[in-house]
């Protein structure tokens, strides 16, 4: 099938063209209130403006003030249908033979803002809550390793359920924002007082999140095989973290002050729609999972996921590691109907992060914590070395699926890290 | 000095003077949208009314409409000025010396609602983030007993850091809500498969909950002596727990399905300026606490707390444990002060649990797993006897701080274990 074609130029490299329309939230600079749109080529589509010009047809028509809101929320509430018919109407209004928007100028004024000069990106949805899963084999193996050593290094729960903790919401911020690096206590030398001030051993962490759609009442569980229905999209994420302040403060809760002090998201949330082509089968799970995670369409994703980083001071950034998606041995479906089996309630534009998705090799490993061995090696970044982040380090994460003659990408995840001020 | 008296008739045994005033949201029987009120007796004050009145003075006067929310966030967010003069004139209002409502008939009508027959108690706040502390040293020792054995029971970070976790904000319960028994994983036997089924280790944990007022940007810690300033008030916290799923899923990243079911919270918020008259020296703390963590002024607060369980079918409910708020060894405003160190942001209205408070004795422990060393021994509840929760259990946490000649109370929090349909 020939790549779909929009009367909005599209560049061929583009993460954004007609095949993806991912959804985000965005202000213009010349002010007005935070509202939704997709992304086609540079540019953004209004969807409260294509909705205010009574554009969308069908059940959407009578409640396109899902469109008029500062976030996302309402639409991911409404669920797949409408998902499904938001879709085809906007591939169909940007398409190159459709002349309702391209031949009327005012509209397309109206409608269609260049990224790049004209708009801010924000938060795409208010986070109810985050929760983080740790799905994938070889950054547990890696951790245990490190942490516990080679014996056993992966938990026996780890192979019978998606272990994952609850993450701190309020500190999701929007790709751009600047990091922090933050102060804590760290491990006591023996004998000695912890250690307390700047983390020395900060850290990205490269995962994927999804966005929750309809989510579920308290004590109703969603189950495995409907979970697809309950997820509306990927994002990005850089679970940032203090591996420091992490090891001296998770026995016995889990991690708390190491990661609340900010968790990245890309803006754009990729539909599993425009996921669908890359879907593929995900990693055979031995013992066999029990009936509520055993489920009939055991899928993956094929999205190769790159990091860069960009010293302080310097032009370019350069590539420290590519892993992909499909490394993942517990699915996204899975994580979901995992997390309600017990009858926790999810809520729309909840988010569950997959964990650290790091690939079988050293060059697949996703963050510095594997890639370093805990500090003990030097990773090369340009003429420049790190074991851990250093104060200006720009950390860039980028996705994209290549289909035929076509992308379906993620943009791109960044953050710098400031200095602590004193 | 005299108890105060109001125009309102307030029985000798009420939790709810005029010295209190707790805050909550409620809605009438009657209809329209949930508003904030303070509890007076048996009464609940409708603030929203009191606010269209006119009769705030001074700067809430102009910032009234806090009053006409459907929750307490905005009021939270005001301060700690706010509430002082929201206090002061609540307290003049319906003082017996002052005419303005007690000789209006109409006003008190629509400003005074009777709480048993007119009105539903709802959540009085939006819970952005859920946070659990971990902050009795007997509570400590008795779960690392258990679970570790009696070698170096509490471990080594306890002693210098409030220990917390993230729990989940969506599943946070207003008192009187049911809970449906979780189903979930539990450790297997040697060599099976984990057991999947209705959790058989059924538990409550007696808390507390802070309350946030204005919080803090990201990146801006507050600082320990300032603490005091972003806690509105407390609230009693039922921490319902599936010991045996927590368990087995708990190790590395610490709980998540075995709490994340539901967590009940009494309605009316006691404000930190009516539990004033009741603090008390906290626990002298070995090792002293870093310079972040050591505070000025270390108080704890004396709130006699007790448990009651009411077995399926019978109308008596049973004391099965007392303890108090004053066995905290990290007091709430260290916890808030840790919290934020790493510059993590609180925003209005997040909820920081206690985590459970046991005090040193068998008669003061704060949980069935310690009360019946995790299922070993019986506990007796009237004829019969308990080591984990039963179908039909009604459990009530209830605090009552004695004056002289008034109580400042929590009400209840109260909760019944309905069974798992299949």
């Amino acid at each position: 099938m020939a790549p779909l074609r929009s009367f909005v130029d599209v560049p061929p490299e583009s993460h954004f063209p007609l095949e993806n329309l991912p959804y985000g939230v965005f202000r213009s600079i010349s002010g007005g209130d935070p509202r939704p749109g997709v992304a086609i080529g540079d540019y953004v589509l209004d969807l409260s403006a294509v909705a205010e010009a009574g554009l969308f047809d069908g059940p959407l028509l009578k409640n396109s003030s899902c469109f008029s809101q500062t976030s996302l929320n309402k639409f991911l509430e409404m669920g797949r249908s409408a998902w499904e018919e938001a879709r085809l109407t906007l591939q169909k209004l940007l398409s190159a033979d459709e002349p309702t928007l391209r031949d009327d100028e005012k509209l397309r004024e109206k409608c269609l803002f260049p990224v790049q000069s004209k708009v801010k990106l924000l938060l795409p949805m208010v986070i109810g809550d985050y929760t983080d899963f740790f799905s994938s084999m070889h950054h547990a193996k890696n951790c245990g390793t490190i942490f516990r050593g080679p014996e056993n290094p992966i938990p026996q729960n780890w192979f019978h359920l998606p272990i994952a903790y609850h993450g701190r919401a309020s500190s999701v911020v929007i790709s751009g924002t600047d990091i922090t690096r933050p102060r804590g206590q760290a491990y006591p030398a023996a004998n000695s007082p912890p250690y307390f001030g700047p983390s020395k051993k900060l850290d990205f962490e490269l995962e994927m999140a999804a966005i929750v759609g309809p989510g579920n009442e308290l004590g109703h569980p969603i189950n495995v095989n409907n979970a697809v229905d309950h997820i509306f999209g990927l994002v990005l994420m850089n679970d940032w973290s203090a591996r420091d302040i992490q090891a001296w403060e998770y026995v016995p809760l889990g991690p708390f002050l190491g990661k609340s002090f900010g968790t990245s998201i890309s803006p754009w949330i990729v539909t599993l729609d425009a996921l669908a082509p890359f879907a593929c089968e995900a990693p055979k799970q031995e013992p066999e999972p029990l009936p509520y995670l055993s489920e009939a369409r055991h899928v993956n994703y094929d999205i190769p996921l790159e990091v860069y980083i960009k010293p302080a001071g310097l032009e370019h950034q350069f590539l420290v590691t590519k892993s992909n998606f499909n490394h993942l041995y517990w699915t996204i479906t899975q994580q979901l109907a995992h997390h309600t089996v017990n009858g926790c309630n999810l809520r729309p534009g909840d988010l569950l992060g997959t964990g650290t998705i790091s690939g079988p090799n050293q060059e697949s490993f996703g963050c510095l914590l594997e890639l370093t061995w805990n500090g003990q090696k030097q990773l090369s970044v340009g003429d420049s070395s790190r074991n851990f982040l250093e104060d200006g380090d720009e950390v860039t994460f980028t996705a994209c699926c290549k289909g035929d003659g076509y992308n379906v990408g993620f943009g791109i995840c960044t953050g710098k890290v400031l200095p602590l001020s004193s």
